[in-house]
């Protein structure tokens, strides 16, 4: 089985895009056909929730599966539809498999724990759901990271450097020789992340601080939130996210993709707005004299 | 609803006891007879896990209700159990509510993320699930933090500083002033705690820390895992650990509860371990000055 890297890889060079689309479904949020659609007087109110879940993410995963390298679903709102809302993930994941084989499939679930309990997090996401990668949350140390890389070739991308207005609280802290506590993090991980099966996260509110890990860990996978809703900007994440050949960036688009109409076009929406994304990331690419290779799709 | 902060109080008055019980149940662990009774050639491996789970937990809290003012499930080992593991949780919860009615359910999940996905781990921890308490991971900052208290009186209880060996890799580097980044976060964290549902994780095996954490947040419950297993001192967990009352300590153990025994007397074992942890704890009290006084039970 390849690595984490090597998988992620082969997504991009197959749909020449490094978008990742977040699927945090949100019943609240979602086109009000869809919710109809699932509407049965025989089930109750958490199954037509999944089966609503379910419609949309097929319909999403089928708009866009040609167009991106990856579906990072946020398991924090499937957990709020209870067994029902998971239900519809372990469906999704299986739709995702038949209908977009090239990508990979990132939990985003930010996990951390102490040793025995990593591994038990490990057989959840790696051997009972399948996912590809997990997001891993550092605080506990680097004896809470380790295990998760003794699982064969389940990926993890470490929360480095959030995207949200108080990632730096704690992240941006300045420890004694004046390196913040997330470049300490991204340093102590660079070693780690040799095998292919471990990134990080940074967000693309934080420009130079992308920049900054990307240069002590040149080869890693870095998926970056934060284009669209939260407002970063995109040129500046792809110039300081990519590797020096242009790859290893997984620029995430949740709200952006699957919301970008409510209306019952709401998939062909999401088509065009994940085109356009993957346009807007290789006209960047290109322009960096990185664009995708004529060989490649 | 009263807070989180008087449910643990009324909960350890109610028992004399500041005992929590980790239910971190792994099958690879329990008794072979819980094993044997739970197979049935009629189902499959997992739905066979779930059974045995329910049985080992129900044992268990039948044998300590009277003698714990808590239980944490730690949730990574029912995910690693896939659905079946959150079915045997919830059967879990639901028998804790009946057969120790003063017990709170702290879940120990470590979750974190940014806000508007907090928003949807406090609808599936507090709603859905309907426990006490959650364990919540700070690393993303102060604004990843607020929005769980925004949800009536469910508590948190914040991940500061871990029993773990590597605990110390992010949460003891010093910054600016001298000060480490976990008493940094500690004093973030004392006015949130003020409303009574927010506490703060220590280990055991860190009492210097434990000390320091009581004297920012006197009055905030503290959860202290790491003794037993993990070799932390019990008699200074007690003194670092309480508040001024000698209360709002909750000293964990899984381990060395839970698995006292590996043979069929594993319940009656669990409780002479739970009570041996109590009487320990209590003598310190006392010898504090600060025994339960005999109006309680």
């Amino acid at each position: 089985m390849t690595s984490f890297s090597e998988r992620l890889l082969a997504a991009s060079e197959a749909t020449q895009s490094l978008v990742c689309v977040g699927l945090d479904v949100n019943p609240a949020l979602m086109p009000a056909s869809v919710l109809r659609q699932a509407q049965d007087e025989r089930i109750t109110g958490r199954t037509q929730d999944e089966r609503a879940v379910v419609e949309f993410n097929r319909a999403i995963v089928d708009a866009t599966g040609d167009l991106v390298c990856a579906y990072k679903p946020n398991i924090a709102f499937y957990e709020a539809l209870g067994i029902p809302g998971l239900r519809a993930l372990d469906a999704t994941v299986s739709h995702i498999r038949d209908a977009a084989p090239d990508a990979v499939i990132i939990i985003d679930a930010k996990r951390g724990d102490i040793g025995n309990t990593v591994e038990a997090y490990a057989t959840a996401m790696f051997e009972v759901w399948g996912f590809d990668a997990v997001t891993v949350n550092p605080w506990g140390g680097m004896d809470t990271i380790e295990p998760w890389l003794e699982r064969g070739n389940g990926g993890i991308i470490v929360w480095c450097r959030g995207s949200n207005p108080g990632a730096g609280d704690l992240q941006d802290l300045a420890v004694d020789g004046g390196e913040q506590v997330y470049m300490r993090l991204a340093r102590s991980l660079a070693n780690l992340s040799a095998g292919g099966n471990l990134g990080l996260v940074v967000g693309a509110t934080a420009p130079e601080q992308l920049a900054a890990v990307r240069r002590v860990c040149p080869d890693a996978p870095i998926l970056i939130p934060g284009v669209g809703a939260q407002g970063g900007d995109l040129e500046a994440s792809v110039q300081n996210g990519v590797d020096r050949h242009g790859r290893m960036a997984i620029i995430n688009s949740g709200r952006g993709i699957i919301y970008a109409s409510s209306g019952t076009d709401y998939a062909e929406a999401a088509r065009v707005a994940a085109s356009g994304l993957r346009d807007g990331i290789n006209d960047t690419l290109n322009s960096m004299g990185l664009g995708w290779r004529p060989t490649e799709k």
